[in-house]
């Protein structure tokens, strides 16, 4: 297992990657060890599931980078939002979708949380259901984050667990999951835009409510079904036995964990 | 219980609901005397889930005379489609929504099929979502249909089980329905517009993919669970151990049936 370092002039993914360990490494130095770690699984010629978010760009940047170079070839993208489809065309990744490819081989996407079970958080960037649709029909998902993501049960980094909702009665149908999850003292918020209070929409139209919990709920997967029968719920942002592989980048190095 | 006929004259509903029975009641008939016996059930200062369909129409309209002639008042009705409300405006009842009135008194509605635990399908006409959030929240639901809508199971009429899904990737969602009941036989198809093909969508933006089963699923519960799990379903029309009065009409009469 490669350990990382980050050294007084930023070196290469590459360089932090066989590099013996220091301090100093950012934040956005682990995601992009995690993602360069993660894109060592591609191979050409399989279909691809491109994730969302911070962490996802820098693995898609990486198997751009590597088509360009043609390390990799014949490779098809199926993106889990319209900003991931926006970079990889930008990149000259060739696109595809789920009606196409019903199937994907891999899937490489970050996380909010991971619990130990390898259960996530996911949707914070709002793309939870495109996301959970691509990367539910993947031979392998495998989920990279810096070890911040890693909580011992899911809700327990205090952040929000994202459920995508219908607008008509948005708050009747936050009123439901705040109550569904009263004990374990949830708060439920409608996602605003930054700067206008405006309700978010997601890429399919939906609103977003985050549920803020002080405890653990306990059974995932009944908690699961429970927010799902509530009519006015699309998905939930709990990735439930999905991830089949984690690579989780620390200041002491990087992790590859595969699900028994 | 009151028994029903048409005669060559065609009467007034309170004469079909009092008369002895004949022959020549139309179904449309059969669903207005459903609907106004279903009104008996409703008193004033009540709120009120309007249901949607041709059936509920009847039972809209005569809560709508039953407020003008003052034998009802301080209603609130709570409408479960853009239809709905513009004809509850046109009458003039009050009107609500669930973010106001989170618990409703009592709603009526019509169903596409009750099988004989007054289990329902409802969908057809394309509302099952916003039905079942505010039907769902109801102290009592009454459903009215006439005889035609029986069946022996979900399913059995060979008609529609209409599922609401996110129109992303919709193919891909149809397809994995269609796979998930194919030991019933099942055949997934996009609901359309008449005339132009185009797809039909929901008051929420959604699609409908439509499901014709030939044998009985089984545990609908598992069922209905199974179909909401999957990712891109919004809504299924499988309504589960909601109905608490049915009211049938037929030709020898109307039967009043509550849930034990």
């Amino acid at each position: 297992m490669a350990l990382a370092y980050l050294g007084s002039k930023k070196p290469t993914a590459a360089a932090i990657m066989s590099s013996p360990p220091q301090l100093l490494l950012t934040q956005d130095d682990l995601k992009k060890i995690a993602a360069y770690k993660a894109v060592e699984f591609v191979e050409s010629g399989m279909v691809l599931g491109l994730g969302t978010g911070s962490t996802a760009k820098h693995a898609i940047d990486r198997i751009g980078e590597l088509l360009s170079q043609k390390k990799l070839t014949n490779i098809i993208g199926i993106p889990t939002s319209t900003q991931t489809h926006e970079q990889a065309l930008g990149l000259g990744i060739p696109l595809s979708d789920l009606d196409t490819h019903p199937v994907l081989d891999l899937a490489i996407d970050g996380a909010d949380e991971v619990d130990p079970d390898m259960n996530l958080v996911k949707g914070r960037g709002g793309s939870l259901l495109r996301e959970k649709m691509i990367e539910g029909c993947c031979k392998k998902f495998v989920v990279i984050v810096d070890e911040s993501k890693l909580v011992d049960y899911i809700g327990g980094s205090g952040l929000a667990l994202p459920v995508e909702i219908v607008p008509f009665c948005w708050k009747f149908t936050a009123m439901k999951l705040e109550s569904m999850f009263m004990e374990a003292g949830c708060v439920a918020k409608l996602r605003v835009e930054n700067g206008n209070g405006k309700a978010y929409v997601t890429d399919n139209g939906n609103y977003i409510v985050d549920l803020y919990l002080k405890k653990d709920i306990g059974d995932l997967r009944a908690a699961g079904d429970a927010i799902l029968r509530l009519a006015g719920v699309v998905e939930h942002g709990m990735f439930i036995d999905m991830a089949t592989t984690l690579i989780v980048a620390g200041e002491l190095g990087v992790t590859v964990r595969n699900k028994c």
